[in-house]
C-alpha cells in the first residue's frame, strides 16, 4: 500500500498510540503492584515522548549517561544515571546536581573516595548489584565492599545513600519467559535479603529492579521499591523472541525503499543499512542471523509479520531482504517496505527524528 | 599516560598525521598506476578531512547516499553516488545534479525507465556489475540487461552512459591479502571483457573498481581507469586483520575512560558502549569475537596493542574489556584506554566529531 506520508528515505515509523499504550500498560503494572516507576529513556531520547509519560503520571527517570542527563534535565527534576559514575565528569556531574534531584550509581570504593572528596552539590547514590549478569556490580554477599562504600561516603555531606540498584541483562539471553521470571525471582530475593540487613541503619532505602523483560513478564514486586524498565516503551524483535512482547506491541519500524531486486536471488536490496538499524542481530532457527523482519504496510502503518521476508545483511546503507522465491515478482523498485527493528535502543539512537503513523515529526536528543 | 586533552567521555581521535599518510599513499598508488583516484567519503563523512583530499590533488569523490552527496556537494562539484539509484529520491537528485557533475548508479530496467522519465537535469550514470559479492548488480554475462538499459536510457537526453562499476565487497571475508588478489584480479578481468565490447559504441567509458582491501593490496591496476577505495582513509581491525593494512596505519582510537574493574573476572568495564564504536565485530582465533583492541598509551597519542586487552562485550553504553589476569592490579577507575574500532565506518558514523591527537576539532555530517 502506498504511504501518504512521502517516505523517500529510511525512516523511523512510530506508531504514537501503541507507545502510549506500553507506556500506560507499565505505569499501570507499577502502580497495581505498589512500586515506583522510573522509566528508563535511554530507548527513545526524546523530551517529546517524554511528556507521553509524564501524562502517565511519571515524574522521575533513568537514564545512562551524563550527556542524557542534562539533555533531559529541561524537563524532568529527578534523575538517576544508571551507570558505573565517571569520575571525570566530576564537574558536569557536580554542576547538573546543583540543579536537580541526581542519583548517581557506586560500585567501588575508589569512585566513592573520589567522590567523597569532590562532590559539592547534593546528590543520592544506589549501589549497584550484580545480580548474574556479571557485567557491572558489586558482588551481593560482598559485605566488606558495601559497607566500606557506605563508610567513605558517610563522610561526604554531598551524598546520601538511596539504595540497592540491579539490572539483570541477563534475562535477554534467556529461552522463555520462564526463565526471565527465574531471573528476576531471583533478583528481588537477592535485594530483599540486602534491605533486611540494611533497613535498620537506611529505613528509607530503596530496592530498584532494571530490565524490560522481568518487568513485562512478571506480576509480582513484592518487597521491590521501583522498577526502571526502557525499551517497552518501543519493544522489538528480541522483546518478542523472548515473550516479553507480542508483535502487536512494537511501536516502531523502519520504513525502507526497495532500490534493486535480484529474482535468481529472491532478494531485494534496500536502502536501509547499518547506518539506520546498527548491526544488533538475532539468532532464529530456521533463518539463521537476522537484522529485522518485513511487516504488512498498511499505508501509513504496518500489520503483521509477512513470513520468510527477513532481513538478512546490512552493510552501512545496503539492506538485504530475502523473500519467497513465489513472491519475488509481486515486488518492484521503488515500493517501501516496512521492517520491525531487532534492537529498537541501538535503531533509535541512529535515526534523527521519528515520523508517527499520523505524519508528525518527533524530535530527539541530538538533532 | 596522561592525556592532556581532557577527555572525559568516548571520544574518537584521530591522528591526522596518520590519517594523511593514508590519504597520500593512496594518492601515489593511484598515479602511479595511471588510474584516477575518486575516494569513498562514506567513512569520515567530513568536509574538513575532504580538504586533507584536495590537498593530495583529488578532485572527485564517491559517497553512498544522497544526503552526503548534498552535503559533500558544498565543496566538491564532481561525485558519484555509489548506491542503486534510489528513484523516490528524484526531487533532490534533480536538484543536485543540476548543480554539480552527478554519476548515478544503475542494475535495472525499471530504474532506468524511471529516469529515462524523469530525470530533467544533466547527470552521468554508471552499470553495477556484480563481480561475485552478489549484494548488488547486474551479472556480467546478463547482456539482455546491459544492453536494455543503455538502450533505454539512449531516449533520455538528461543521462549520458559512464561506464562499469564493481565493489568486490568480498574481499572484506577473504582470509590472505593472496585471496583479496585473486578477488581483485577477477574483478579486474571482469571489467575489462566489457570494455572490450563496448569501448567502440562509448569510447570514453570508464572502469571503475572499490573495496580497500583490493586497492590496497593490489599494486596492478592495469586496464582499470578509476579506483573508489574509502575505509582506507583511516583503515581498523577488520583491515589489520585482512592484512590491507598495518597497525601504525590505523588513524583512529576511541578513548574511554574506566568506569569499573572486576579483578575476579580480569574484566575492566569502560564508558564506551554500541552506541560509540557499533556492533560490528571481528571473529578471531583464540578470542573469540571481538569489537576492538586496547593499545598502549601515550599521552595524546597511541602505540602498539596490547596483548591480551580486548573489548569483547557491548552494551548501549558500557564496554567491556577483557585484559590479562596478572595485569588487572595496574589498572584504576578514571583512566583512560585507546581502543581500535573494527570497523572504523561504522564507529565514526555514530561519533558528533573528531579530536586529533594535536587537540584540534574535526567536525562531521549533521553536527
Amino acid at each position: 500500500m502506498k504511504n501518504s506520508l512521502q517516505i523517500t528515505g529510511p525512516t523511523l515509523m512510530l506508531d504514537e498510540q501503541k507507545c502510549r499504550q506500553n507506556i500506560q500498560f507499565m505505569a499501570e503494572k507499577a502502580k497495581k503492584s505498589h512500586v515506583a516507576f522510573r522509566p528508563h529513556f535511554k530507548t527513545h531520547q526524546s523530551l517529546e515522548i517524554g511528556r507521553w509519560f509524564k501524562e502517565a503520571g511519571v515524574g522521575k527517570i533513568t537514564v545512562s549517561s551524563l550527556e542524557m542527563a542534562t539533555y533531559f534535565a529541561a524537563e524532568w527534576d529527578d534523575i538517576t544515571l544508571a551507570f558505573p559514575v565517571n569520575i571525570l565528569e566530576i564537574d558536569g556531574i557536580n554542576e547538573l546536581a546543583g540543579k536537580i534531584n541526581l542519583n548517581l550509581l557506586l560500585e567501588s570504593t575508589e569512585s566513592a573516595e573520589f567522590l567523597a572528596k569532590h562532590m559539592r552539590a547534593k546528590a543520592g547514590y544506589f549501589l549497584k548489584i550484580d545480580a548474574g549478569y556479571h557485567r557491572t556490580g558489586i558482588q551481593p554477599d560482598n559485605m566488606t565492599m558495601i559497607e566500606g562504600i557506605i563508610e567513605i561516603i558517610e563522610k561526604s555531606e554531598a551524598l546520601s545513600f538511596k539504595g540497592f540498584l540491579v539490572h539483570s541483562g541477563h534475562t535477554y539471553t534467556s529461552g522463555s519467559p520462564e526463565e526471565v521470571l527465574t531471573i528476576s525471582r531471583s533478583a528481588i530475593h537477592t535485594l530483599k535479603a540486602l534491605k533486611l540487613k540494611f533497613k535498620g541503619a537506611y529505613p528509607e532505602l530503596t530496592l530498584s529492579l532494571g530490565d524490560t523483560p522481568s518487568c513485562s513478564i512478571a506480576d509480582d514486586f513484592t518487597g521491590i521499591d521501583e522498577i526502571r524498565p526502557g525499551n517497552f516503551v518501543f519493544y522489538d524483535l528480541t522483546q518478542y523472541a523472548i515473550g516479553s512482547a507480542s508483535i502487536n506491541q512494537i511501536a516502531v519500524a523502519m520504513a525502507c525503499p526497495v532500490v534493486a531486486i535480484h529474482k535468481e536471488r529472491s532478494e531485494l536490496v534496500i536502502y536501509g543499512g547499518a547506518v539506520h538499524f546498527s548491526k544488533d542481530s538475532l539468532q532464529t532457527g530456521p533463518e539463521g542471523i537476522i537484522f529485522g523482519r518485513v511487516v504488512e504496510n498498511r499505508g501509513n502503518t504496518w500489520g503483521d509479520i509477512l513470513p520468510g521476508q527477513v532481513l538478512v545483511k546490512l552493510s552501512q546503507e545496503h539492506g538485504t531482504v530475502k523473500v519467497p522465491a513465489k513472491l519475488i515478482n509481486t515486488f518492484h523498485v521503488g515500493q517501501v517496505l516496512y521492517i520491525l527493528p531487532v534492537h529498537s535502543c541501538l535503531t533509535a539512537n541512529l535515526m534523527k527524528y521519528y515520523m508517527t503513523t499520523e505524519g508528525k515529526n518527533i524530535s530527539k536528543w541530538h538533532y
